[in-house]
């Protein structure tokens, strides 16, 4: 979706306007109107009937703020360094230069939606005091989701970089796991066991390379600490054949992408063979089944259906049960690593896949007593006849398939 | 400073207590009370009167959760999943879970110190809620910021070991400097030029090797980029010899750590030779004078004093200035970037160092027109009778000094 029909769809006859205040141009409720500037403060206001306008918090970065391609309100428009001077408290500073960004954007004191995050004191402290003027607040995030739902074509290309690097850094963990020799059940490599640590180690360079980091960190999580889906893995715990790996590695460029592969070194049980060809196919049937118009929570029962004929739990067949499928099929992925669209039930409008939609799917099967979890996760973008793939990287549990 | 005296200084008789409210333990109001537990979004409430207490979210953060050594809050305690489920907003749901905090910290409705961060609409849609209760809230994070001031041993630990690789990151680039072959004034390593972009994305891959991520991005800055304090240098820029290049690395572990050096290949010309002799003094008399007692604004004055003999132009002296000496002298750094002390004059009681302070000190010239930049900083911690220096790093222009 084009920057103007995402501000188009924040225009509404009951809001006066839209403001969104962020300590930096990477908020997910800012960065969708931002096109990647650097920026530190900063507050875009989106007026229902005006031009909208984003406002910075100091003079060097004009530069970068002239990227978004809006309306600026510079730092001595918003008076930044007189309110920081001359107000009681950083509160009060910032009800001063958001009042006047509200009033350089032409708003008349109204009902504004509030979205961003910034210091919870300040924002309470600055809210009260604009309401003394007129303005009246409420919950702006719910419209900033759906509004960056759909991506632009820009900002499909910058999660597919990562959505490579990404399979770039899991094939490379690949290969470290195929050269490994095995002494007495463990893994070694170079002379020193290979632990869940080393491994991430080794991820976070290959991510590094590429120029990309994980604010949420990854899961490297063996055996019985990958049947519990969101284990990150013991740093400590050394990889051994004949048990499952699961490595779900989830960076960020200018958005996010999010790939999960499973393995298995040497020859797996019969238990983990089985479920892995279930996920594959499941994977595989979802994908197929994904097209504008599908709704995720449509592709979850179509998902539970096929693991119970098979044999398996479900969420929706043994709600609560830790065996089985034991979570969502996937989520929307891009300024966060979890937004719209939603795989929830009743999700309404949100849970309808459109044009422009980048989502993960990621069905798994998870076993803590026999101690094994399998995860296959691809992110793919969503076009009318069906979906494109992002992640191109094969499903084996055979490390040396990748290589 | 103990978790147990830090949580004493935000018990006012003015206040009922004090509530944050984070999106991840790393929130800087939040991770000086929770140890480095790795948490989603979360409340910590001090009551004036009571025990403090921590609330999570999510069930399976329950070990993290106990990391805190806190008095914990349980999801089922705050009803987290009724709330979800029954609120026709999800400023209502947090409205409910943050009521149901209050009450289980056994605080009766009166004024909160509120701080940390969560989505604005949210916030405001929340407090609104919880006044029409009884409850009322003013900025808690001046408290908050003084309260984390001062570090833990173990927090100064933490710093050291970022510290440590970014200088050995900063010396890893010093060999490649030093390695490099002259072309036309280029210099070239292993047959391609020497960019900013190549140096920078060495830099990540060696902090990442050590387990470090830069979310704040980082300065390599050649001559006339260089001039400008805050300009992180253009990727396709190639280095060339006898010009400055400054390297202004700050990454992060549990905590920041910050540090600048500035190099020049070949032989320097001399307003730069003598810039980087006249810096080098500044940082070792300011390191001489700081200690327990001491207040930043006066080592700053020192400084400008002495920038100001040497015929340079200064903050003090030439307000505005963008040639000599154009900024502050330094600033507290751990839980955030830039955090207390301040160097600023006028900051009152924020000003003076105490045992436990972890700051930095980083003077610095520059001259646009004549195209470089110097600045040298390092990381140290306030002792009763000085500082201990957590930068072990030469201070050479000359890269080959630090191999």
């Amino acid at each position: 979706m084009l920057t103007a029909e995402r501000l188009a769809t924040l225009r509404r006859d009951d809001l006066a306007g839209v403001l969104v205040v962020a300590s930096s141009g990477r908020d997910p409720d800012l960065a969708p109107f931002v096109a990647g500037a650097r920026l530190g403060r900063a507050v875009l206001v989106v007026p229902a009937r005006r031009d909208p306008a984003l406002g910075y918090f100091t003079p060097m970065e004009r530069e970068e703020a002239a990227v978004a391609g809006l309306r600026l309100l510079t730092p001595e428009l918003l008076e930044v360094q007189r309110a920081t001077r001359e107000s009681a408290t950083e509160g009060q500073a910032l009800a001063w230069i958001l009042g006047r960004a509200l009033l350089a954007a032409g708003i008349d004191p109204g009902r504004l939606a509030l979205a961003g995050s910034l210091g919870a004191g300040w924002l309470v402290e600055a809210t009260r005091s604009l309401e003394a003027d007129g303005w009246s607040f409420v919950s702006g995030h719910e419209l900033l989701r759906r509004a960056r739902k759909a991506k632009s074509d820009d900002e499909v290309a910058a999660i597919a970089a990562v959505a490579r690097a990404t399979a770039m850094a899991i094939q490379s963990l690949a290969g470290r796991l195929a050269a490994a020799v095995e002494a007495e059940g463990e893994l070694w490599l170079g002379g020193s066991p290979l632990t869940v640590g080393r491994l991430r180690s080794e991820l976070a360079v290959e991510l590094a390379r590429s120029g990309f980091d994980q604010p949420e960190g990854c899961i490297v999580a063996p055996a019985e600490e990958g049947a519990v889906p969101h284990t990150s893995g013991t740093p400590e715990r050394r990889v051994r054949s004949g048990q499952s790996l699961v490595v779900d590695v989830f960076p960020r460029g200018r958005l996010f992408a999010d790939c999960t592969r499973t393995f298995c070194v040497g020859s797996p049980p019969e238990a983990l063979r089985r479920a892995h060809g279930e996920v594959r196919d499941a994977l595989s049937a979802a994908r197929s089944a994904a097209r504008s118009g599908v709704v995720g929570w449509d592709l979850q029962r179509m998902v539970c259906e096929r693991f119970a004929a098979a044999g398996y739990a479900t969420p929706i067949g043994n709600p609560g049960s830790v065996t089985g499928y034991v979570h969502g099929l996937g989520h929307g992925v891009g300024f966060e690593l979890h937004e719209l669209p939603s795989f929830r039930e009743n999700a309404g409008e949100t849970g309808v896949f459109e044009a422009g939609d980048v989502l993960t799917l990621e069905p798994g099967l998870y076993d803590p007593q026999a101690g094994y979890g399998v995860r296959l996760e691809d992110t793919l973008v969503v076009r009318g006849e069906g979906v494109e793939n992002l992640t191109e990287l094969p499903y084996e549990l055979d490390p040396g398939a990748y290589v």
